[in-house]
């Protein structure tokens, strides 16, 4: 019950926050192709954040799958979680209305840091509240990929202050990683059905 | 559990998209008929957008109804067709606001056919995730319409070019296609109940 | 399961609707009372359209609930009621922000008689989706508080020509009709449980 | 039946609150540190609007929990709830825009005790719909801190005029005093799993 009530209300605030991005998207005031061409920053910086915000979706579907008991603390982990993907959207608005400037970038990379740790936090009060020897914390595994996300955030937000654009590819480098199909995945989707 | 949840999330996504179009509406600030006379276009767009979107919730509804396999590969096909209705508000609001000009009809065109070709593929995924000789796979059928309204977008964005108005007018009679009931689609409804 | 689905794309239109209103109220620039004094007009219209949808979501809710069949004509009627509803946050925002005048009132009123006119239209497609005999039909009724509804706001519209606060007033006389507690109304519920 | 949708309702409401309160963050037009320095107040009051929210989905989650019967009392006392919750975005705003003035800050505190005043309003429906001698109302004991938190928004009003950054300490101390980890919580929790 509590369980479903928290995974509806994730899933809620994070399909808000994924479509209320669209609102930074203006429509340009010349209606020819030249003033969708300037726009074109913000666009991109659109598709890398929708992507962000889905992969994010799809992780935390895949990470309360397995979990059989909430705390508290699993609570406010979760709202921690939610606060920071809601900064996404302004950072993606500022970082592509600057045209990837070095301050807009090294923020967006701060957010980014941010949610991965927050979601990091999230499992790990998962494991507590469901015991470090269940099957969930086993399943869980080591989050390789999980803790090279952060570090390569980490890395790049200092990186912005000389090369905001090396930055913008270490965030795309770490959301194709996500994308990339994936065994273990396709072996869980499998299971479930 | 997983098809569950990822049909609520797509209904959430597709439900605020519906919604936030009403955004772009600003209310004039004359206080007079004529101040919304002038608004005139905007609201068409709004209309022919609402339908659209509305009739893409319908359609997702239903092809989702008789599926029993996901797979990650759906989990991203599902994306990229929210990634693309998700366009459709700054799209509408664009056309709306020029009066229906050419670019802005051309890039409302390119919007539709990225929808109509994401929904397609979506189909095709679910079809390997399901097997070809499933029932939903034969349920689906030739999927004419579908074929057929990408056709009509794919020669209405060129036409815009020339003559943004019937580029509209093919917009409008794929809209009505769907909306004209269907016999298959009401004996659906009796054998679910 | 279709009908489930149904519920809750409209829980979450309504949802959204109810919310995004407040969008319309921006905060003013200077930190004094006399500042949000003059907002005054748009929080009383806000007030009223809060109430309004809450309203339709309630009746929506109890219209929904004794449903055994849909059909499509209701997936149409349905998505046209949210149509109406969808309207109503920018009348009200026009409404306040003109200090309810003549041509915005009639407006507010024109999107109230849709608004109605839709929802009578959803209750016959149901009504014809379950047939005459069904329980649902009976307990329906004559629905004598919603013809009488749409009646009321279709004289307030012409009225607000010559008098829109008269207007205003038959908007909340109705408002205030569907609060007041109704006595098979909570009968309704205590059958529910 | 009726409780589920009222909940997911509710739900579905205060995930757009928590959500939409973000688009009153512009991203700044400069693309400097300094820019967003700026900024600061308004991120201030949007973390601790953001943490009010989430406190009251968490509590109404907790409310509904034990909850066995509804009433139409309970609809409308629901209603009122999200009525006041949904006025803190702005109130948040005019508060962060303006530096923490006395008025914004006093509006903001009257939004909070509205809040509370309908929470508790929404209460005392639940335990008379449910019957004090019920297990819920059992369960609910004395609320002592949301009385205590009631009290503490009301002498934070007036101390606005005076001394604005006092009533912002007000506010933010009864937030950890709801944050703070409880040890009926947790036990609810168990019993729960």
């Amino acid at each position: 019950m509590t369980k479903s009530r928290l995974e509806a209300f994730s899933d809620g605030v994070i399909a808000i926050l994924i479509t209320i991005m669209v609102l930074e998207l203006k429509p340009p005031h010349e209606s020819t192709f030249a003033a969708i061409g300037h726009q074109f920053p913000l666009y991109l910086s659109y598709i890398l954040s929708f992507i962000n915000i889905g992969i994010y979706w799809n992780n935390h579907h895949h990470l309360m799958h397995g979990v059989k008991r909430i705390s508290g603390a699993v609570m406010l982990a979760n709202l921690h979680l939610l606060f920071w993907l809601s900064l996404i959207s302004v950072a993606t608005a500022w970082a592509g209305e600057t045209n990837f400037a070095s301050a807009p970038v090294a923020v967006y990379g701060i957010v980014l840091v941010g949610s991965a740790a927050a979601y990091t936090i999230l499992q790990e009060c998962l494991i507590r509240a469901n015991g470090r020897d269940s099957d969930f914390a086993k399943a869980l595994g080591k989050d390789f990929k999980g803790k090279f996300s952060l570090c390569v955030y980490l890395v790049a937000v200092p990186i912005a202050w000389f090369l905001p654009i090396l930055s913008c590819f270490c965030f795309i480098a770490v959301a194709l990683i996500w994308l990339v199909p994936d065994q273990r995945f396709e072996r869980d989707f499998d299971s479930e059905t």
